[in-house]
């Protein structure tokens, strides 16, 4: 049952004040590599898959220490090209209460990634291999040499019976030309896609669909089942997350498939560090797709995956399965001896 | 007023990893020194005793860094023995929310302690010492050895007039032959101590006694007395302790002693470390028994101790009598100047 | 707008405990200075504003560390004067839960700063600079010299026509004497200042007022508005805090101006150093008082300013003016990018 | 070019003190893994072969920590087996000048490699696969189950067609019977390999062999040639290695093949980490057979990669070959921009 | 005799793998913020001079982190700009005896500092203000902006009577065209230079000059009078530098000044870190000249100050003319009490 | 052969910048609390023998810290008296090659210890237990009532039978009256002294002794056997250490006993850490004299304890007997397995 998932996607460097120290207080830096298709790929080998990743990294120092770190985290270097000069950066100082965390990107379109171009990749291979190809909407945003090589990709899986996942992830501060700009972009990703991670907001602001409800889940249960049918789509999932005033997080997540919601239960539970909780949840909908789990069982597995997600220290999703099922029993316990 | 209290047991390194993150994400782990017996020795020291620990140690670095954390915590090294070849190990892996604290232990029963035998041990002089001697069913659960040298101790130190406390302490995982294996040699140990830590649940089920009360108040309030009268033990204290949905604790204490039952307040509290409290507690009890405080006083002083030890970095419970003197008036103070 | 705020006071060597060990229980100490008037001239520099320090440092190795720690913090050196022997010191080991901070001072009477005379300080020269100038009752606690300092200084700041600001803060272990020593040093403070930091205890308690109310807010409507008639005080501002039994804090800002009080909201917040909150909101005061803010807009800007520095490592504010505006208007965030 | 290196050899977790302190004045520990197979596979992988080791490990957190760590330095899992209990270990104090590092162990031989058996691997699937096996004398000296499996595994490779390395690797403290029970295990051994890693000493006290000469460079020119010849070695290859009074180290490679010794130059270098330096000249052998160096170049690659090996923190090679060949032609640089 | 000192330059963010770690085998990073003009200000601060920079950086918290850390140094901030997005940055990974120390480069050229024009400096004031103004070759080498900012600022201070210094600087790895397009922007450097730092090799590579002299020393002694007459420059100084083999530095300074050369002894000691040095040199020049030393005490004072660089962490120098002064005598001390 | 060795003391904190930077690059701090009593004192307990500390710490979380830390040591407590209220502290920047440690000392004179007086310490039973008591010439330059502390206690254990121990240890910037102040003092010490340790120096510049001899070899063999008359000593000891160019160090001991001197070889090595070499060799006199080694041995044994003690991290010297005996040997071993 063991699967092959290649994920598409830049490999950015983390580099995060300890604590919750300014830039300006502090001295040191912790740094890791991480990215949607990182998380994504790392957190299926977790579950029992071989997680590849197709991206470029820079021939020097950085570079290298970025495969060793994909290398930790059990993903295979075979579709990892080299060359350009530059990885994509960003320092993180962690908010507390009342104050937010803040980022700041260094300059990230003269990337390697960024500025590979379709010959870079060797497409036939990867097609070839790939059971699913994941695709995200970060990754859509940077330049059209990237979305490029995202659009032949997908369509070389797709062609080869490979199945396409592509993450809405919409970030406004990347598309310059705002929703407008990116309708088109995501209209072929999603024409392509089996598999979707999105909600009613991207419908709503992306696509640029109406809703009558005034409440979200309303405008779920309308808009979901409508881009399903336009754009052909087998499943579509996704989650709604709140901050609750004593600072836990509660999550459900949803799934639609065969013309079906399906609802994780309502998840209540503290954050130690947020980052990857969605791609966690994601990984939680392929794998239950690619085992062949029921709708219900698939959705709360993921809910619980992007649950635990929050309780351990860096973007990387880290659970197994085992994990998972246990913790969807329920059962908090203090100590495992 | 100053008294002689000496434990026997296993001394554990204890290697963590720190923060919140998995040994396989980490590259350094903070060492201490730690056991049940060390934490009772220790408490007692601070509480103005002379606090000894009979035990084993390898003739070795690690040996000799065991030897000098009990010394930092103010045990006396009298009557700590050298020889054997291994220090009984054990990893851990903190917790977050959801997610369980992790224990993986190396091999054990090779340590100098699980070897040892009556010979290392000076019986004579220990006798002649203790006011009181401790021990516990963590230690009860090793090997043959070990067990004859905990009865042959408390006989002997009995004989001279000395306390015997006993602390239940049963952990599944230690016992191959479960229950049934456990309870010659509990009602051994039961039946030479004057104190002993326990409540209904190691009635039920080492002992084997049954309740007709369905609820756990019921059932400690029923069966304590029996284990009382059956095994002639002059106190029996223990505590109930249950996890809240904001995370913090509530504990309860309780001392049955001159056939009639005393308990401290609901105590809530948040938990920084939760390791030692209930050694904390014991030495509570002990220091109340030593000191002539009045039952009341005892059981409140011993959760309010068991209360503060979770306040501390480490298992080792660390406050003075008249810090937890003072914490029973209840103030919380913001800053001390 | 920009104005140069001048305050007077000892810096002080912050020795701090990682985490929340005791001193006998690490071997590493983190290091910062501090101090009410650091803190008050680097938040008003945080604002936009020239902020200085009239102190008197060793010339030594400390001294020069505490030098540059106060031009890190943005603070200029001009009236910085150097020499004497010592510098003061504080270890702080923080609390947990039920276990309260701890501070242990070193002996600060012999300090660089609480040797110092007149003739240490250019006073013409500061006179001439000061828009404001600011004073605290701490160091109105220290010795004979340094009262003398601080009442000349005073003194020649209003001749010139610069705005005096007083900061009752009541120490009870730094007056030998107890209130009876320290009322007719207040009461040539109050007269001097034209803005007072205070609540209704030090009305009661330091001056000896009575009330008729049995309740804080009570006490306050009632003496605030005798203190500013019998002293002559433009702008009378405090704060009520308390602490929530799930830890978190929560604070309400007045005002009293124009015979009037102005309140800010009850703000309740999660606590990371608590230390330096309340230099926050004199801060906030004077940016108000200086930038012809509405006596509603400052005091709430105040509050939120003593809220912010609760979110912050150290003791002293690093809010701007922009976070503090968005953050009055309530957005939380969870990740700026 | 690429080439399939496989090693057989037991993962240890080495905790070490950082810094020059000892384990009673330290309370943190850096961990990694490492062992010989560990060092030679990495480092092979470095030189741009796939590496691989066949152990066992433990499945538990332990375990797991070992296998991220052999993923991080790009050895392939696929020869890994899981279960068993225990993982060995070793703490290390560093020394310093006249002080010597000390080094602790665990009880090891309970470890899940020793006490795998042949069951545990798959044998066929190896051999198929090995261009090289990789074998040492610290493994032979573990038990009979594990010295099973190393000449059973050996002899399927040889079978194959694939080159058998051992290095004779000789510990002293591991063989409780001294050279005479170690001898029939390495002739064993010696008769299997076609590479081998020795020098006149284990010539001298393992197989008992006699020397005319009284100096080491005499007995390695005369006992070399007829260990080739009686147990039938293509290549044999060593170092001589001394310790001078300024605390550099220097190393001088020989290798014998085709009947005629080869010696790279006396190299004189600083020290930051020895250990592992064995292992990379190791490698340098290996890759220079592999890849068709003269046998000239060969013995110089290989001195100089254990050179290198000394410069780098942590047990494992790290350099590549183009780092090896410019660090060949001597150029010293300051810094590299 | 405090005079007013302006650099003009880049701040380049250091990202420093801590010890002797590569970046593929670490998790955190130092950093700090230098550049030569950095370091120039910073040192002629401690040296009893006020210090400015001329640069322009990111308002973002990396630029904020760039200003407090330049105010830690004592720099002024009046002439700091802010603006733009990015800021330079570099990795460095300490080498280790054989190994070089590496350097690896973010995207430079889109810094903020690269991208400003000559309106975002207030070249007035700056002219008005500077005694000095200082000068560097690799920002020469950047961009046509900067150069074009460089050359209008030299000749504004040089109109209002202040001092230009230019340090050659050369780095070839910056200049695509080489020497050949470097040249024209070095002679005009040269023409408007008061204070030249360079030695032989610059004459010789960007200047195209020849010697007949086959050694550094001669060719020295040669070109330098040269170059002073050619350009028309006061003074002239530099540096020869070697490494022994004991890994010691060996450090001899030259000022050729009135048409005479004025050298150092030979200082040979032990490097701590070494980058910073040559502007501790620089410093020590522009500190003798503007001090009237004479030019025999300039130019030891300088080579002193460059050797007391090495011992310091970091890139920028810490000395006080003090202790320069102190260490020009000789005395090597142990411990300072 | 376990003896009793008493040393009459202060504690002092230190609190060390790590690593080479200054106290204005930092911001961190490790402490330990040392001493020459302390580190006789411990030196002793790890040699055999119980080491005791006569002093007086404050009862504050200072003085705990410090009391946990002799503990940590093997010190016993039993002679430790509490009260007064600040403890002894400095802080001490590491140099590094040319550039000097620097140490800045907080207010001494005010500690508990300085400030105690005969009746703090239980004289009669200090006297009864003590088989050797040490004091030094630091602490004879405090105040009149340490020094009468001392000189009491030196005449009662005398008159019990126990030997006096005098290490000059002169410290010019403690005596503001210089030697003539400290002459008389020093006699009286050296008069009720049967060991003392010093040098040539001591005996000319304290005791105005005038030498015919312009070395100090000569100097040494002249003066000290007039000392050991004129005073009535039995054995005289002490070094000559100088810093040779490379950095390393060499040390030679001597011991004058029985009217005959005794050299240690000159033994040379690299240096870890400096501070409390001279306690280790005082110590190896000791346990020389205690153990009847002969007069060779011991001073060979105290020498290579001195060398021993710089390679090991803080001043307290952590060698055993058998460890120095082994060193004696002169095998320095690379790795001890």
């Amino acid at each position: 049952m063991r699967k092959r998932i290649v994920a598409f996607g830049e490999v950015m460097m983390r580099l995060q004040v300890p604590g919750h120290a300014l830039l300006s207080q502090a001295n040191t830096l912790q740094y890791s590599f991480s990215g949607t298709g990182v998380n994504v790929a790392s957190a299926m080998t977790k579950l029992g898959h071989d997680g590849f990743l197709v991206t470029k990294l820079p021939d020097n120092p950085l570079g290298d220490s970025a495969v060793v770190s994909l290398q930790h985290l059990g993903i295979e270097r075979d579709f990892i090209s080299r060359g350009g000069k530059y990885l994509g950066m960003y320092f993180l100082e962690n908010g507390f209460g009342q104050r937010a965390s803040r980022v700041t990107y260094s300059n990230r379109l003269e990337s390697s990634f960024n500025t590979a171009s379709l010959s870079d990749y060797d497409l036939g291979l990867i097609a070839e291999k790939a059971d699913i190809i994941h695709f995200c909407g970060i990754t859509l945003a940077m330049a059209d040499n990237v979305r490029e090589s995202m659009k032949v990709l997908a369509r070389k899986v797709k062609e080869k019976g490979g199945t396409v996942c592509f993450d809405c992830n919409y970030r406004p501060s990347l598309w310059e030309g705002g929703y407008a700009a990116a309708k088109p972009h995501y209209e072929e990703m999603l024409s392509l896609a089996d598999i979707v991670m999105m909600n009613e907001k991207d419908a709503m602001y992306i696509l640029g669909m109406k809703s009558k409800s005034p409440h979200r889940d309303g405008q779920l249960r309308e808009l979901v089942p409508e881009v399903a049918k336009k754009y052909n789509i087998r499943s579509i999932a996704g989650t709604h997350r709140s901050i609750n005033s004593d600072t836990t997080h509660t999550l459900r997540g949803y799934l639609y498939k065969g013309q079906t919601f399906h609802f994780s239960d309502n998840l209540s539970f503290s954050v130690y560090d947020r980052i990857g909780s969605g791609d966690a949840y994601t990984s939680g909908i392929l794998h239950g797709e690619l085992t062949g789990f029921s709708p219900e069982k698939t959705v709360l597995f993921a809910a619980v995956s992007g649950m635990l997600a929050c309780t351990v220290v860096g973007d990387t999703p880290l659970a197994t399965e085992m994990e998972i099922l246990s913790a969807m029993e329920g059962k908090m316990e203090d100590i495992m001896r």
